[in-house]
Formats: structure tokens, C-alpha cells, sequence
């Protein structure tokens, strides 16, 4: 039988996360009961919300308790099924959370098709990022053909696909990512029609200054998963009745550059005068929107019309240190664990 | 003939605004062209938003230049008609500015009807600020029955109809006013649920406090009209789903307060994590709307089931001391100048 390992939460972070907080644990490997499967997990994903949810504080979601197994999303393979419709070897997408294995309820699981893109997309482009780009710019941002977006986090997994997406809407497209290769491949892959460097710009009025070169009939949509400096160079872009989507904001989550954030009387008087729409949005309240997703991006990504990159750390234990590179900006697109053999691959 | 006095921009401020910024002038009366009316003004409407128009800042509108004369809608006698449909004796509503006297293009202004209500009303009530109410309660904030709302201004001009609206259609209403008069006036002439005096409060977590407990169900739509330390105590206390319509930030409109206000990242992760829509909105977008606003409240101004109140300042002369005043929240309910005799009083 198959050694379990997950990766629980050690302890709660001040500030930023280090290896500490996390610890590795073996064990017996968790019985599926009743309606539910037994997955072994393939493919693991480290996205930024995860940094939320090791803090003890009230959210959209309850935090990981200490000594629990980190949440997370992971793509497997079916090898006990105790729930009609599934069977061993069916590869299938669900909340395996940092483990080897996981029991999961059918109901909270969807099958992958391994014909139309390889299985890790169901965690990417496909999966829960791709359905957060996608319901951000169509029904947050309400992205029109003719605009202008910024995108932040250019070449992330939710980022990557706003901008692809935005471009098949005869959109403008300036995306603001970290270091000259990330732009670089926003530009020249994903056919951005421009990408700023924000670590090459040393404050944010400089960047402010980039984005209005670039941008020269201003910005009607920003989608916004970085806050900081990036946020502060965008705000006096914005054109009167733009939309700004909220994804995340990534700059704040270990509490970095909040005290020197701009004090929010100057956003809320741009929001007024401009007339803006500011929302936020958790993709687990768009769960509707998911079929419709999938059904205009699958055959995108299936025949390369959108593209995609991932970061792949290899092996459980190795998660804790690609999550805080993660934090940090050191992936490039997707971040991914490979937890278990991938037969598709 | 007429004396033709009026007040003009004599400075721009740097801060909160003193009477040597205005100066009374006198000279002849204004001519009008072709397709013009002479308009002697009656009544004059002191608005919050007119400290922006004194900034020599981009805004959605042109400041005032030096030496011109104070922006303002008013009320006023047709006496000098070069438009068809306008005859003398006629009273219109239209932007008069600060002035005895102005010629004003027909297609800018419109016709009061004396036997609905005093004409007074048409600078409040059932005017722009009353249009404003409408819009930012019904097509901005989306407010539905059983929702809690908090208004802030609760006694002022928009405010007041933003509350009694809420109220008719089974809304929980939470006003936020600056004294304990105008708190009595929210609950016991206006309806309101409950009412909060700012002053009390000796910082924002004991408005917030108070908030919770007037709103246990929490708050869904909160009507922006002051910024500063009410809209810190309401961010906590928002639900899930809920609606900010920024109608106005008089707390900020001169600079005070705007160091010691919340830093920018709590406020948008608030917005992340209870997935608000935060929206900002200019009433001279929404002309389209002021018929449905006038069909639906005149009836309720006409019957009594909308209560207004007015403080007047007596003579275009006082109109600056009364501006100032309503800056620091002096004026009780819609804060008028009566400049010339009215007809129907």
C-alpha cells in the first residue's frame, strides 16, 4: 500500500511565511466512505490565496487550523470509488488540499478529459485560475471590444489568461508583470500589446507615467490581483465609468507596503469623480459560470490559440519553498507540484 | 431696472475655504440671445460639491476661474424671454450660478410647476439633490426590501430622501448625523430606524460599534456622502454582497482628515473578501432618469409622505457665510439663499 504524506500548518506567520510554518507528516492513508473517492494525487496547485488562509482571521473562508493539512486544490487519479459514476482510473479535479491522497465527496470533485489538454490545465488555465480570469473580465469588469485593460500579475495563471482573453476581444492589452523576462513573454507569447516591468520602475509615479505612454487613451478596465504600487500607478489612469475587477492583491498579503499604501481618500475621490466601479470577487460564488467558461476557452487552449506556462516543483515536500517563491513573485505562470506519476505524461 | 449683483471666486483656497475667497460684485444686468431667457433668480441651492469647483483641479468638471462667477443651480422668474415655450412670469430651474440674474439657453433649463409644492423644492427635494437620492439609492446601489442601509448626511439634503426612500420600501435605515437635533429630526420626523451622532463618538471603532448594534443583520448598502471616520466604521460592518454608492466625501473636500484616514489596503481588501461593488456617481449623467425619479417622489412631496426640511440664508450677500457653514454641517436639510422675492410664498 501506498505511503500517505501531506503538509499541515506548523504555525501561524507574522508577516511573511518561512519553511517553519510548514511541517511534513506521514500516516495511514484516509478511508473513502460512503459517496465519496479515494484519489491519489497527481497534481498539486499553490496559488496565492492559500497565504489567507494561515491566518487566524475571519475571511470568505475559515483559516487552516494549526496542525492541519494546507488547503489546496489537486488533479488525480481515482483508486477506490464509493460513489456511483466514478471508478478507478478516472482522472478527476478536487480539493485534495498538500497531500499524497485524499478522500473526497463526489459531489465536490469533476471529471478531467485527458484528451483535450494535458490533466494539469484542470488546475491552470482550465481549472479554478482560468474560471477567475474568464468571470473577472466578462462578468466583473464587463470588458468591452475597443478598450483598454491592465492586467497585473501579467504572466501568472489568472493574469496569462486575462490578457489572451482580453486580446480576443479587440481589446488593448498592457500588462505590468516582474522582471524583463516575464515581460518579455507576455509581449512575444501571449501577444500582450505591452508589459511594464514594476521592478524596473522605482516608484509608482514613474510606472504611472509608463502606463499612460502605453496606454494613451487611458484605462477603462484594470484587473487588479497585485495592490501596492501598481494600484497606485493605475488609479489616476483610469477613464470616467472604468470598472476595476478585484482578484487579489497579492503586494499586501503578508502585511509588506500596507503602511506605505496611499490613504484611501485619494482612491475614493477618483472612484467619485470618475465614476468607477470598484468590485471584488471569490470564484466559489460563480460556480455557475464555470460551464460557460470551459466551453469557450477548452477548444482555445486545445488547438493553442491560448497559451500557457507552468512552474512545476517536483515532489510533496518541496511545495512549502514553491509557495513562498510563489509569494514572491519567483513563478513563471502556473505554479504546480508534481505530487504523483502523471500517466497522460 | 434691476441692480445685477453677484459673487465671485475672489481666491483659491488652500484648505478649508474663508470668506475672503468670494467677493460681491454689482454691475449690468446679463443679456439674452437668441433662444435665451432672462431669469431673475429666487431661490439659489448651496451644494457640497461646489468646494471642488473652487480647486483649480482636473475634475469631472471645469473649476470656477478667478475673478468668475460661483457655480449654483437656481430658481428663478422668466423676466425676458428670446426662446419659444417660455414666456414672462414662467419659474424655471436651471444654473443660475451665484447671481441676481442670468440668461440661460432653453434647452438648459426646465419649468417648475408652483401647484405641486413650493417651488423651493426644485433645488431639493424634487431636484438635483432629490434626483441624486434616487439614482444612488435605486439604480447605483441597488438596494432591495429587507435590506439594511446606512446614510450618511442623514439629514441633509440627499440624505434625508435616501433614508425616507429606503424606508418605503421596507428597508432597515441607519442614519449617521453630526448632533443630537439632527438625529431626533432622522428618527422621530423622518423614520428612520436609528440614527448615530458622529460627534459623540470620540473615534471610528465606537461608531462602528454603535453601527452593529443598530444593524445586527449587518449592513448591505452604505449611501457615501462624507468619507472620513463614518466610512471607516461602516467598512466592518458590511455584508457579504454589499453596495457602497460614493455619492460624496465632505469630510475630505478640504483636506482635513485625509493624513490620519485608513490606509487604502484595508479598505480594498474589505471589498475583496466581502465582494463589494463600490461605485461612484456624478447625478449629470443620469438626466434620463430624472423623469421616472419625478413621477414616482412628486406624488409623495405633494401628500406629505416625504418630509424635506430647508435652512435659508437671507440675501446673495450671505451666501458665502452660508456655504462655509454648511461645510462644517451648520445648515439643517437642504441649505438655501433666498435671493428675490417669491412669488408664491
Amino acid at each position: 500500500m501506498a505511503d500517505f504524506s501531506k503538509i499541515v500548518l506548523a504555525g501561524r506567520p507574522q508577516g511573511a511565511p518561512t519553511p517553519e510554518h510548514f511541517r511534513l507528516e506521514h500516516g495511514a492513508l484516509p478511508q473513502a466512505g460512503e459517496g465519496e473517492v479515494l484519489v491519489r494525487t497527481i497534481w498539486m496547485s499553490l496559488d496565492p490565496y492559500m497565504r489567507g488562509r494561515m491566518d487566524d482571521a475571519k475571511s470568505y473562508a475559515d483559516p487552516v487550523p494549526l496542525g492541519g493539512t494546507m488547503e489546496g486544490g489537486g488533479v488525480g487519479e481515482v483508486i477506490a470509488s464509493h460513489a456511483p459514476g466514478f471508478a478507478p482510473g478516472d482522472i478527476v479535479v478536487g480539493r485534495t488540499g498538500w497531500a499524497s491522497h485524499a478522500a473526497l465527496p463526489a459531489d465536490e470533485i469533476r471529471k478531467v478529459d485527458p484528451s483535450v489538454a494535458p490533466i494539469s490545465t484542470a488546475l491552470g488555465v482550465l481549472g479554478m485560475p482560468g474560471h477567475t480570469a474568464w468571470v473577472g473580465l466578462n462578468d466583473i469588469a464587463q470588458a468591452k471590444s475597443g478598450e483598454t485593460i491592465v492586467v497585473s500579475a501579467a504572466t501568472g495563471a489568472v493574469g496569462s489568461l486575462v490578457g489572451q482573453l482580453a486580446k480576443t476581444k479587440g481589446m488593448r492589452v498592457i500588462g505590468v508583470a516582474g522582471g524583463p523576462d516575464k515581460c518579455a513573454f507576455a509581449t512575444d507569447e501571449l501577444g500582450f500589446d505591452a508589459c511594464l516591468d514594476h521592478r524596473a520602475a522605482p516608484d509608482w509615479k514613474t510606472l504611472s507615467a509608463q502606463i499612460k505612454e502605453a496606454a494613451p487613451k487611458g484605462v477603462d478596465v484594470y484587473f487588479e490581483n497585485v495592490g501596492g504600487k501598481t494600484l497606485d500607478a493605475v488609479l489616476p489612469r483610469m477613464n470616467t465609468w472604468g470598472r476595476i475587477a478585484i482578484c487579489g492583491m497579492i503586494a499586501w498579503y503578508s502585511g509588506q507596503g500596507v503602511a506605505e499604501a496611499a490613504p484611501l481618500p485619494v482612491a475614493w475621490r477618483t472612484i467619485l469623480t470618475r465614476r468607477l466601479r470598484v468590485q471584488g470577487y471569490i470564484i466559489f460564488d460563480h460556480n455557475d459560470r464555470y460551464a460557460p467558461f470551459a466551453q469557450e476557452v477548452a477548444p482555445m487552449v486545445a488547438d493553442g490559440r491560448i497559451r500557457y506556462r507552468e512552474t512545476v516543483a517536483e515532489g510533496l515536500e518541496n511545495a512549502p519553498q514553491a509557495f513562498l517563491d510563489l509569494l514572491k513573485g519567483g513563478n513563471f505562470g502556473k505554479q504546480l507540484v508534481r505530487v504523483g506519476e502523471d500517466p497522460g505524461a
